[in-house]
């Protein structure tokens, strides 16, 4: 019983350690925020970060492997989910830029991840990138098999395709000087999900017979 | 005439620091290269790294300008080429990529500079982002024009392209633990090209008349 809410009160402080770094990391809109800010955000010794993290770079990926699992969670469902074919698909892009709005950190994260070792980016391979591929190809076999969409190589299709999502996000710094945008709200965002979902639904028609 | 010569040595010397710094970032796959070692190996006094860039920063920024510079005089070129609109399309993305694999630090530089300064953001939106995004914009009036395409807004254009382009590249640490590919070859881009020109010649077809 004491163990029992020993162990849930650990939870409590990891946990929110990971939601003061995520909402730091938004408002500062950068990756360089220190553990001590971090931790007087979460109101939690500053000591407990190494406890449960060994530091920075395990938090970041700690956080990662937070918004990853949370965003996979949608994906399985999306899929699992009696809707058209080309609707999962629709979804699943608007979902991908959605997630990227919400967590601009997101990003930059795999960035420094996937450059700081080859563990960490074996680690980020596995956790997110892996099952995202495999959910994108049971959507885009569905949708071929019912002759909705042309044949295309899922690989290829989830480097354009997550490309396509993330680039005005990764770009936001550039955007007041190079297109006058201010900021990215949600009327960019949603004109933005348009674009790319009718870019690639179009994209990825089947030929016209002849 | 001693002037025009000195003039001309000094000339080298920056080209030749600019040309050791692109190759050692290919070679190391890092941005850490240090200015000790780009001066040896552009065999060039140390001092004068700061002498002509005022240290790293503007070494890095000197060198994606000479980059940038580059792509923007073939993309010039092929926006005035006498060539039908959708060739001039599909060779300017397949520059793109093409762009991105022969110089896969670009990238990294962007970032690296987007998020140093708001002068650097607004440095590379005047002398990369700006004129590309215009010269895309030239292309897409042109085939629109031509009834060969539908209407589509230039700036979202912009974000979708730029980034189905080169996210592979920019994901390059994770390919071998995510899609078991080694390293990326001039196959994979021939099929990578072949696969993001498609998508988005495709998915900018007009819409089918009723």
């Amino acid at each position: 019983m004491v163990e029992q809410l020993v162990r849930s009160r650990k939870g409590v402080a990891r946990d929110r350690l990971l939601e003061a770094t995520s909402q730091l990391l938004i408002s500062r809109d950068t990756l360089e925020v220190s553990l001590a800010e971090i931790a007087a955000a979460a109101d939690v010794n500053h000591g407990l970060v190494q406890y449960y993290f060994s530091g920075k770079e395990g938090l970041l990926l700690a956080l990662l492997r937070r918004d990853a699992g949370a965003a996979l969670d949608s994906l399985r469902k999306l899929v699992e989910f009696d809707l058209p074919p080309l609707k999962k698909l629709e979804l699943h892009i608007r979902g991908v830029i959605r997630t990227y709005f919400r967590h601009p950190y997101i990003n930059g994260l795999i960035n420094l991840l996937q450059d700081s070792s080859p563990q960490n980016a074996a680690a980020l391979a596995n956790f997110f990138i892996k099952p995202l591929h495999e959910f994108q190809k049971r959507i885009l076999t569905e949708a071929r098999d019912a002759g909705l969409i042309r044949d295309v190589d899922p690989v290829l299709f989830y480097f354009s395709t997550i490309g396509a999502c993330d680039h005005i996000f990764k770009s936001r710094r550039i955007l007041p000087y190079a297109f006058d945008i201010r900021q990215i709200d949600t009327g960019l965002v949603r004109s933005y999900s348009d674009h790319v979902t009718k870019l690639i639904l179009d994209g990825l028609r089947p030929e016209r017979r002849a």
